[in-house]
């Protein structure tokens, strides 16, 4: 399948190359390719330049935000929050048209440092944001939950934990739910809250995340829910 | 030990009734002891009058807030969001003094319906608000995250649960964690996030756990921290 992973950052290449490594062709978007490109030295997060990343996966293409959604059947939105709405307003309305979105992002405002706060939440969210400003794109709200790490590898962490789904169009969450179901995902780890105002939910669970990323020193942990035996 | 509960709802109730079967002497406080004995016919929620739960349970006692504060060597905050701050007010600085206080409410806001919204949340928390309205008490932020038919049972749930304790004070942290274990969480399931600031992290999670709630119709869940194994 064709898709378009917007961001090029920690998440946006953890999608595309675990997306690649299944068969799909992957175009990653990005405001400037050659800029990204030309880019040297390590980022500040301490990872190797884009064109390292480029050159370990060949078959993965680089271009707009209106160049990934337009080679993209289904595209996934790994930009920060920060950067999202920009991002898919470059893509533009017209490349982006009624295509399911996975949408990544947080609005984490890092601003007065760590922990973040949000930029946006409570009675609204980012997820919604993106579908107001985009009534027809299909925005399913998901894997905004965990580090990348264990978005495309769940079964890194040992016995059940979950993820939430969120979204106005049923195909598009069974859409998703089919992907994220080839990462290794169960079916009963996918919990699907409802429409995409349930992401004041999902974008709320980072505030603890955060907290416990701080205290754990290390992302590799995940949110189970452990409900009573019926 | 002498302890002192403020609230006499669901959670009042299931907390002092705990406390009540393992021995301590407990005092309810509400606003107006006579009033709220006088009430007929189930509430709201459907449970049965207070006066019916005092009965059941002729060894707890029923004062005002500050009569409760008086009577606890540690008190529990187990009022609503909206009237936490009032039920301290009336309590009284003097009474409250530097006794340690273990906050259970969350800052809902139900004025629009299900699901609630915060009343305070993301640069604020309701645990801080309290502690700085009454700097000498020892605010422990906890099991605010959990239905209170799981605080005082966790074993109700299969496996590994967790709860979130944060607060300023480490011996009232100490204090509030061998409380708890008596209720039956094991000491790892008792994650210390640090100072109250982190109240902001765990109030926030009341967006997602309403959501599971809808879904789920039942409150025998909560949050588990899955992590990678050593």
């Amino acid at each position: 399948m064709k898709i378009g992973v917007f961001g090029t950052g920690a998440v946006g290449q953890t999608l595309a190359g675990k997306l690649d490594s299944l068969g799909h062709e992957v175009m990653m978007g990005t405001r400037d390719a050659q800029q990204s490109m030309a880019r040297e030295g390590k980022d500040g997060m301490g990872r190797p330049p884009l064109k390292e990343w480029m050159a370990a996966h060949p078959k993965v293409k680089l271009g707009t935000f209106a160049e990934a959604a337009a080679h993209g059947q289904l595209l996934v939105n790994a930009t920060s929050g920060s950067g999202a709405m920009e991002a898919l307003h470059l893509a533009g309305e017209k490349e982006l048209g009624s295509k399911v979105m996975l949408d990544i992002s947080n609005p984490l405002d890092f601003s007065k440092g760590f922990p973040p706060s949000l930029s946006v939440c409570n009675t609204d969210s980012l997820g919604e944001q993106l579908q107001r400003a985009f009534p027809q794109l299909k925005v399913v709200k998901g894997l905004n939950t965990l580090t990348c790490l264990l978005m495309v590898a769940p079964r890194d962490l040992p016995g059940t934990h979950h993820l939430f789904l969120c979204g106005n169009d049923a195909d598009a969450k069974r859409e998703v739910r089919g992907l994220l179901g080839s990462f290794g995902w169960n079916e009963d780890e996918m919990i699907d809250l409802g429409d995409i105002t349930n992401a004041r939910g999902t974008e709320q669970l980072l505030p603890i995340w955060v907290r416990l990323y701080g205290k754990f020193q290390t992302p590799m942990f995940n949110f189970g829910i452990v409900r009573a035996e019926a």
